[in-house]
């Protein structure tokens, strides 16, 4: 994006945040070609709260809505929820995440993430994931912010089909198609054998 | 399976360890209907070492073949590798994997495990996955022995398709086709930013 001037980089700013209110300072530094003091001047000026405030709120409610898992096995940090339909994760990758080589993030942390995604927005008892298909856009270096949205497609009876697509501020770099079913506890006790 | 006579048992203890010699003492006794400490006796009067004396010398040199991960960096014991062409893995399952509600280990531990050992496979500095397509047979409960095995189906260039099938026994719970792109390092070093 080219630089901009300050009435029309604010215009922007704003758009961008009710688009994706999970962007940081950093990210939207980075995407306006401006410093992050910048941005926070622009914030301050709209009336914009830091990206902590914008979201806490949504967040608590997130986690108390989830039924399938325990909150602590959800990888990153729960944002958004409505059962049976959509969820919102962030997992902001660290160095354990990572190949000690390259500081590539193993490709398994994210899709834990959008596995676990996937199976917390289902309102049961236990979610059982039966399959999986997933792409990886482009290699994530430690240190990047995954963003993962998770969109229930289709439902027949216990078995849903979940869409999650993880970016990067605007760059998808992770689309996977998950198959969960719903199980009640008892049943789930069965198939455990 | 049926109880056996003790000779039939041993013929047939032994068929199975040439065909598995992953197999430990318990589910050695589940398969055969006896107690474990037959299923010693059997061995010893066959001669047959304990499983970790049997894949001891595997398992060591296995770890000195890897290039693209540091063995750490695998999830599950690497038994058993050749370069661009197979790999083995064991994943003991433990409480830290399993949903708290319902003890059944999370789908994404038996992925990790999977693309990790196809990762592990391939001779290169750095394997990115670039697509996946996996499938749960049934759930796999904590406490369960995963074996994974991987195998290079297909190679063009840099680009592996490598075949995965996790069994706990005899019994497929898992398959999976992953394609991992094998970079080197400066390349990655590129794609990274």
């Amino acid at each position: 994006m080219a630089k901009l001037n300050k009435l029309e980089r604010q215009r922007r700013l704003k758009e961008k945040l009710a688009d994706n209110p999970f962007l940081v300072d950093k990210e939207l530094a980075e995407l306006f070609k401006v410093s992050i003091q910048t941005i926070r001047l622009d914030r301050k000026e709209l009336g914009i709260p830091e990206v902590r405030k914008r979201t806490k709120s949504v967040a608590q409610n997130a986690y108390s809505k989830v039924k399938s898992v325990q909150s602590g096995e959800i990888i990153g940090e729960l944002i958004h929820i409505e059962l049976n339909k959509s969820g919102l994760s962030i997992l902001e990758t660290v160095n354990e995440m990572g190949l000690e080589k390259s500081n590539i993030v193993r490709g398994h942390h994210i899709f834990a993430q959008a596995n676990s995604l996937a199976a917390a927005i289902i309102d049961t008892d236990v979610a059982l994931t039966g399959a999986a298909e997933v792409r990886y856009d482009r290699p994530v270096s430690v240190g990047e912010r995954l963003v993962a949205q998770a969109k229930v497609t289709d439902k027949k009876e216990n078995k849903f089909h979940i869409k999650v697509e993880t970016k990067i501020k605007d760059e998808v770099i992770f689309a996977g198609e998950f198959v969960i079913f719903a199980v009640e506890d008892e049943v789930s006790g069965k198939e455990e054998k």
